[in-house]
């Protein structure tokens, strides 16, 4: 699946993902209003309300971004209906020839990992047919319990061609908390790293055997907020694929993501949620767009964003 | 919530939970062939024999244990019928009086952790009305983010009166492939401690200003697999109540627990998923009840651990 990703990025030279996080705050009025008066005003209108949502900017902005990236949390937040959003949302990328990244961040011991794994990149089998639960390709991991927690996910995507993002150095404030932690430990013979360090070395380790146009199906996630880290780490991690959250709301800009990318300009995908589903709240789309035009404000939003990461990418 | 559960392990003189982590091959043939015939052999006839085998066990156990602990891997494996069997099966614990622990182990940045932290513990407002998406009492929460990825749990948990445990030490076999690294940290003034520790340590400081009855909301997952672990913690965190996974099918014993509890033999509750609700498949209990009666073998089951249990602690 990585020389899938790796691929749609060339062909519509544009090394980007779209979060599809959708709040009810993102959602114009219009929208929102037709789905209650559909639906009633509750759980299955707000679902209905977040499909039209992301239809309506899927459709707008399919030709021009390799993937999307739903976060399960803003689906399973409205329940049941919410994520039959969630597989709805998946279902109708696929249509549109996008490839779907689930930031699900899942994670446990063996046999529940597993489950997890065929949950979102796999099949299960009932009697003698399989069935495709929620069909991801790609879908983020927590790295916390360690390789038997991860291993499931990766055999997995070994098996149905599919690839997983491991948690390497979140975007957030206080992920250095635990990640940034120096270690003391006799194995490293005097070398200190820290935990981030270690968990992309073991994320190099796990995707062994896997590599395919230079990456492989164990890819890793680094905020963009911290792009000494991401520089560091592209060099230490030479197969790894990195996916970096936080370009636009969180911060980031263009010129900080150079150091994602190796010298092909390949090697990262930057993801930007907010800033794209929301363009239409913020200025200067908001005056060029508004509501009414909320999707055309994603597409225009979205094709600035590629120009400011292609530009200090030289790609 | 957390002095509505030690309540309810003291009324039953039982601190245990039942993991309810259904798997097809084991639920019994007559479940399955009944519930395949009703809504087809899909995962709508899976879903459906979940539900059943669950409430068949619910029935039986609900006077003798305090808790369930729904594993959603095992539901979303089944994709969204699987997930409408998580939620049946939380409705119908709460029904029958059961306290549910939620085993989602999500975590996330702020704003999605929240989403999580309203789906599994909170509700979300959709105009003027609030609506509940899972409801249970506790949720297992991944602490890799850090701080603003808790945070938010510990908020929702904090205004719903809601609680959470927090993965500290799991009870996989490579769980210490990062939990147990030592760190090298300056601000540690020269004493040596394990990333677990320091996890353990922000767990009883996340958990300042909601004691109740010596225990606060916010508490731990400490596998059984690892009982100098248990010791340990249980000295170094006195406010922290601990989940104590991997009792029978993962290898530990009731002498193994001891170290979990305190002085007065609270403090702890052990959980065991395979154990009880796949017992009929096990002898003594295979040979005593069997396939028809699995709801008894689980019953007979769960009351031999809580005296393997209780004879240990002493209790």
């Amino acid at each position: 699946m990585i020389e899938r990703l790796i691929k749609a990025i060339d062909e519509k030279n544009a090394p980007v993902v779209v979060g599809l996080d959708p709040t009810l705050e993102l959602i114009p009025d219009h929208i929102k209003e037709a789905a209650f008066k559909k639906c009633g005003e509750n759980l299955d209108g707000a679902a209905e309300a977040i499909i039209e949502f992301n239809k309506r900017i899927i459709d707008k902005i399919c030709d021009i971004t390799p993937a999307v990236k739903p976060q399960i949390a803003m689906y399973e937040r409205f329940g049941l209906p919410g994520l039959n959003a969630y597989k709805a949302t998946i279902d109708y990328s696929h249509e549109k020839g996008l490839i779907v990244i689930g930031d699900v961040k899942r994670g446990d011991i063996g046999s529940t990992s597993e489950a997890y794994a065929e949950a979102h990149l796999g099949s299960v089998k009932i009697g003698e047919k399989e069935f495709i639960p929620f069909g991801e390709d790609f879908c983020t991991v927590n790295p916390y319990l360690g390789t038997d927690g991860v291993k499931p996910f990766v055999d997995v995507a070994k098996r149905r061609d599919k690839g997983i993002f491991v948690l390497v150095k979140t975007s957030n404030p206080s992920s250095g908390e635990f990640q940034d932690r120096k270690l003391n430990d006799p194995s490293n013979s005097g070398d200190e790293t820290v935990l981030y360090e270690t968990v992309g070395d073991m994320v190099e380790k796990w995707g062994e055997g896997t590599i395919k146009d230079g990456y492989s199906e164990v890819a890793a996630v680094i905020g963009c907020t911290y792009p000494e880290v991401g520089e560091k780490m592209r060099k230490r991690l030479p197969h790894v694929f990195i996916l970096v959250p936080g370009y636009g709301a969180q911060g980031g800009t263009g010129e900080d993501l150079k150091v994602f990318f190796d010298e092909k300009g390949s090697g990262a995908i930057v993801n930007s949620s907010r800033g794209i589903i929301g363009a239409w709240k913020k200025d200067p789309y908001k005056s060029d767009f508004g509501g009414e035009r909320f999707d055309e404000a994603s597409r225009q939003a979205l094709l600035d964003m590629i120009e400011d990461i292609n530009k200090a990418i030289g790609r």
